[in-house]
């Protein structure tokens, strides 16, 4: 993988950046002009949950990233009250065969370019950032969150198991004791509470503040050879990144056989109901 | 393993619990009829001693809460000074052949029931908890300590290695700086020091006040979904426990070979002549 | 490993020390008599660049204290400014073929002599300490620094990629998420900021008073078994041990194939250059 990647990998232009502007049907990328720094916005009303067509653009999208010299990536949303909340679960209930495989499959795609990542990113989290919301989140490398928010990988409470490569990504910024303690409780941090135990690293009052505050962290790189980053980077989180690449199958295969289990069918539906009530409400 | 776990586990029931107390030799489990919470009483005098017997019933009264769809476990001592005084030495001083190799099969047992319980656990820690002790507490999720007791796996000065899984459970405790030091140290933690460090997670004035924080944290877990917080769990834990089961007979082979050292042995014939010596002051 | 290892150690001697004092071209190792700690001095004139020959005799200086019956082992430096600058660029830049192999497979050899010894370790860090010179700091068990100097990992500020075993040094001083943010940054710590992180375990204003310090250390751990406290150290670092000795063939292939490239050839001739520009003012 280093190899290959090294090879690929081309040193940050230092003259002026051009502007661009993407739009694919669910994500926008912008890069500054003056900083070079690409902002990767999520925009799936009304809840950015994460579905098949998501996934594949919020890569597609950091690919674009990684390819257009960039001299970083910070990932928010649109939406004022919520950064993502998670996995869609349309998506898992009475699923299609066929979508639900490239749906998981699209899930892990996502990860292995989020959290192996050549360029630096940040969360400038603006909104709630459930399950996989939190994902993404913790699979950055900063985190700015505004206040009163929660984030968490509350996936007990639903009923349903966060597989290895989620507790990969919030092992990467929590100690071990804690980020234990908290998935067993499937445990939602207020934003005071998530900067205390340093699952974010700094609060932010506004969005434009949150997104400042991230753009001065991959500031912090600007003297560093972005090369020897890169491949620094992923030798530090190699060992997560292979072992999903080498279980991918497995890993699929893992969430199917749970997926279709009866009583996680049924509790999919309890929760689906709920939701509808309080949409009445 | 996850597979099979996933099938054999039952919800928690919703209605009243049974009150059930059953006394095997040396352990006690009752049953708390409003919580449903149980907890397992280690009654070896004078020190609960870890020895053979000890260790047969303590499996199997971990088996029996997993089984008696129980909410939560919490561990705890019926003496008033001494949580678990650790391994017995007189199952390594002079030991016979198939007993010590019964011995120590049943001590990879008795951990690997507890740190991969399915159900919460709490040491409610009501007196001194040296090495084998504190093995025990720190493969519970949560601890909490009366004042005035020490803790810590102080192997190296009673001239012994604790085996790789004793440091797994420390480290599923304490950062890794704080770990290395304090094992090679063979550092015993005062309550203060150890809640200072996180070793453990509260102290409480009274046993009775232990018990009742313990399950405050089991608590922790009303609105959990109990086999998804199981899988949870076990799939966190997975890497130290499929490392023991799958070196089982090469760590016994280690153990048998360091123990039957005459340098180990003379050590040990030592020890246990300074522990006559102070009885009889 | 272990077992070979157990048989070859031999306790520690209870009478008094020889004073003994060594001197190979480029290290000291001079013992207390009276603590029976030896102090191993670099001392290679301008900077302590680890160039093939202060490696060699760095790793002879360590096998001569594991020999010798010492208490314990303090690296310090002769210069008053400098710990270590790290790696000799002089050896990476238009390097001979042979020698090039020969020097890393001793900055290896010195690494696993130094992260695996069976002696308690302390660094007196009595001068900068960037790069190579953090990575022997951060090998030993303790750290005591001076005032106003800076320690750190700076490669992806040279353009170059600490390997995997450089981090695993780092890693069991720092949580893992203050390691991976300082590896990417390629950050350099004040002797504050590092106490504060935890990469040094105390502060002294004096060399003497930092030596002091460092016994202080090794003197905790003079009732406890010296066979037991190595085995425990060296299982407790074993798999970031063997993962190098398994992998030292493909470790060097893979340095030996990121020096040789031309951007990385370049970017060592420019930093030589500015090198000596600053020399000259």
């Amino acid at each position: 993988m280093m190899r290959s990647k090294l090879l690929s990998l081309v040193p940050c232009a230092t003259g002026p950046f051009r502007t661009m502007s993407t739009t694919t049907k669910l994500t926008t990328v912008e890069v500054n002009d003056k900083t070079g720094i690409a902002t990767l916005t999520m925009n799936r009303p009304p809840v950015n949950g994460l579905n098949l067509d998501l996934l594949r653009d919020l890569r597609q999208s950091i690919a674009e990233i990684e390819g257009n010299k960039s001299r970083g990536l910070i990932l928010t949303s649109s939406n004022p009250t919520i950064f993502s909340a998670g996995l869609d679960i349309m998506e898992m209930y009475k699923p299609d065969k066929e979508r639900v495989r490239a749906f998981w499959t699209a899930l892990q795609d996502a990860w292995l370019a989020l959290y192996g990542s050549s360029v630096p990113t940040a969360a400038a989290i603006n909104g709630h950032s459930p399950a996989g919301g939190c994902l993404l989140a913790t699979s950055c490398e900063y985190r700015v969150m505004l206040p009163k928010f929660t984030i968490g990988l509350n996936e007990t409470k639903l009923g349903i198991v966060a597989p290895m490569w989620f507790m990969s990504s919030f092992l990467s910024v929590l100690p071990r004791r804690e980020a234990e303690r908290a998935l067993n409780q499937g445990r939602m941090f207020t934003t005071d509470e998530a900067l205390q135990i340093g699952l974010v690293d700094e609060a932010a009052g506004t969005k434009e503040e949150a997104l400042e505050k991230c753009a001065q962290f991959i500031g912090t790189f600007a003297k560093v050879n972005p090369i020897a980053r890169a491949l620094t980077k992923q030798q530090f989180r190699a060992a997560e990144l292979e072992q999903l690449e080498s279980e991918r199958a497995q890993d699929l295969e893992k969430f199917l056989f749970f997926i279709n289990q009866p009583a996680v069918q049924k509790g999919l539906g309890i929760y689906l109901e709920s939701l509808k009530k309080k949409a009445k409400n």
